[in-house]
């Protein structure tokens, strides 16, 4: 469906990260190795965050990653200490900028790969859950967007994997009603520009592929020569959909019906339950 | 806001009434007179319908008409006798295919130069006043594209005026609810392929230009020697945001708050009144 | 590196070639199976011939093909007896619409897959080699335009053959002068809008895949259950980058160092071979 | 034709310059009121220095700037001591990123008001004049860019004045000889990131508006109250195609043949004369 990476760590030019690995995300644009498609090429975008600045920029595409001239430009020339980026391979919603992630809501992104099931028979309903003061912030038509609307919905800028959770409940119950049997399908990331929450989660307990990266220090010392990783600080984290080269040892999965949190001090790995909204 | 026209008669190479009048409607997508902006050049569509085909072919593109090269081939290789043009000024949803005009819903088409006034407070609702099965196909953020649907549902296929009339009533007692004075400003153009219904109106009675041009033989006659009528059949009928050039006698307002119908047979030009949904 | 196929025979809508066959163009946009390249994403055009018309319509644009919505509205629109098409993967110049096929020049058309080997030491002797009075027509960067001008200075309109024969001969001179070892690598289809001639080549003698298809009569005799074929006349020919299907008996290789010539009357195959410009 | 923007001082967001002034270059691509045409639509880009980088970063686009949001993102996330801003209006060559400006090479960026007129008749010979090592770096059709390659080949990088001058000269010349009466007219801003340099001329002595921007301490006392002057710091010089708005006591005429350099100490205001090539 799409791929998409989520780096925090110390400010790098983000084309460290974006064009420099072996299997970088401009790399699997044009040959994904876990998606359904090997071929994602209906938009891209990148969100970060730069200093003194509460709101991430988002810059977002409607062509291929791979021949994109500005998005080269800017990875070239911005460092930033937390950023997301996405590749989309549309699944039928249009190929428009307002479709492609990252969303953004204030200081926060939101990003998706994975699909509501039969996403037209619940759209209306969803959208009606959505808190009408957030209404008319809904722009695309993606179910990737109205994941993240009824998140802020249900409470994601006070408790994110709550929210999230309940999100989950609710598009599975809609999706239940409408006799859907595996409504969800998702690895998502969000942020508020200080802490980062990654979940990987699908109804039918088979979800799309999710990796976090092995802590730097632990990398660097069985990888002296990886040129990527030189410019990374020690906090350095990387959540990835697939990893962004075969280094042994440096891309852990994310367990099923899971989430993580990176954030100052330790991070977390925790279970996910869907919870009723 | 906009500027459109519709062309029914004879079928015509699309160039001769898109780029060839002295005032035509890529030389108005740079300098309209009777707009609000004399710009408009965010996005632009045509649709046609060809011989033996029920549905009508529909381009539409983001960047402005006057560059566009891809219309000037389709224009100068492409003859209907039925066809729409539009061409965009946003007052601020995005810029992006799903929301340039014509739109389309099976043999029909939409398109509209105005805006529902205060247009967030009322989206919602009105969302939720289409028809179920025909939400999933809405794929835009306008307000124009809002509106065919609302018509759609209330009864477009069977009666166009009265739907059109329906549509009104509810936009207007929507807006109403939310203190908006003077909730629609409109003139809209819709076929089905055979006949094509135009409307003026506003809630303010202070509408956007519209005009129908004179009868073909009347305007030979005065005018033997403006080319691009040589090539219009006798039935031909221009509806246009404003004049196509500044020829004496070939154009007429079209009233306020009044609809035409062009036709096999004689063409009517009738009072429209907004009724209650 | 870039698919394309050509269709001569009596009109068909353009959808019947173009995205109704099993392994259309349109598929190999994502799946190419005998490319250098899987995926064609960097533009793609479509040349048609229309009725009453000498110059063709020319509709190119950058994104991919397999999402664009424009693409396939034409295709479900538009009937023609002659038309190209080209899906683009670009070996570096840039994504722009000067830049993707079919070129046209007057009522001629042009569409090339493979490359001058390391262009960019021959390409201001080539651009120089361009006459005088046709150089000003050159609007985009890729090798492929170039030559398409070098065909035109060597006579293409008066004896397309020999013209690309020349044309391939002053490339591989130039080339051989920069001490390129092969320096020339087509499939080339070019087109009056009457005849269509297709050639195959390659300095090194391992040319780009080019298959033409078998007489519709035959095939209708093999397949009799074959849709796109029921909408094919007995005269329709097509000429691949790659097969359209698995149909067996449907597809021929174009032989190295040939080309085909399809024409009222009788087609023709004859050995290619360069010639001194 | 176009307008264009040149800023140098203290780093500021992009915004400041781009999008707050009253009548900014943002403004202008809508509404400029001392060029050949109101509507800048055709393309603009945006070269930018960021700290520790030698070359700049170049973000071109095909659409207008007033709608795109990409340039939005980018101008309210960026800060930059030295930018330039460009929104173009094509006479005539395509609408491609390639054509936009500003131009780059290594870390010279140029950008350009006018025309060569009649460049199609001299286009050719200037190319040929352009040093065969840099013409494969051509990639677009304009006069624009070809002038850069020109100054590039006559020495800019060592002498920007001088090298400027025999670029005009060697225009002027070719025109002449094809019996040009003006060939070319012209407003230039050049950088190497470290000074700037803007040239007004045209064969004429009829030039395109050209203004620079009074000394900030001199403005601040004059209006102490303007929001935008705020941000800049004492040595912040603009060169702009047209005012950015109407402050009494702002915005200085460069004259007619003279060009002005931005650098490090005492700014400078000189005649300009074209030398022979």
């Amino acid at each position: 469906m799409c791929r998409w990476l989520a780096y925090s760590g110390a400010p790098v030019l983000l084309d460290t990260i974006l064009y420099k690995p072996e299997h970088s995300l401009i790399d699997q644009s044009l040959h994904a190795r876990m998606g359904v498609e090997t071929t994602n090429g209906d938009g891209f975008g990148v969100g970060w965050y730069g200093p003194h600045m509460e709101t991430p920029a988002v810059v977002r595409e409607i062509g291929p990653a791979w021949s994109d001239r500005n998005l080269r430009e800017i990875a070239a020339h911005v460092r930033s200490s937390l950023f997301f980026a996405h590749i989309r391979a549309s699944t039928g919603s249009a190929v428009q900028q307002t479709n492609c992630h990252p969303f953004r809501h204030g200081r926060w992104m939101w990003m998706h790969n994975g699909a509501i099931d039969e996403f037209h028979l619940s759209r209306r309903e969803l959208a009606l859950a959505v808190d009408p003061s957030l209404y008319p912030y809904i722009e695309g038509s993606t179910d990737s967007e109205m994941m993240f609307f009824l998140a802020l919905t249900l409470g994601l800028e006070d408790d994110p994997p709550g929210a999230v959770a309940r999100m989950v409940g609710m598009i599975e119950r809609t999706g239940h009603d409408h006799g859907v049997e595996y409504p969800l399908q998702m690895t998502v990331a969000v942020t508020d520009g200080r802490r980062l929450w990654a979940f990987r989660y699908s109804s039918q307990g088979a979800s799309r592929s999710l990796y976090y990266s092995t802590r730097v220090e632990t990398l660097r010392a069985l990888h002296p020569d990886l040129a990527f990783l030189r410019n990374m600080s020690e906090d350095a984290r990387l959540i990835v959909s697939e990893p962004l080269g075969g280094l042994p040892g440096a891309w852990n999965k994310v367990p099923e019906s899971s989430y993580g949190v990176v954030q100052p001090g330790e991070d977390a790995l925790l279970p996910f339950v869907p919870q009723p909204a």
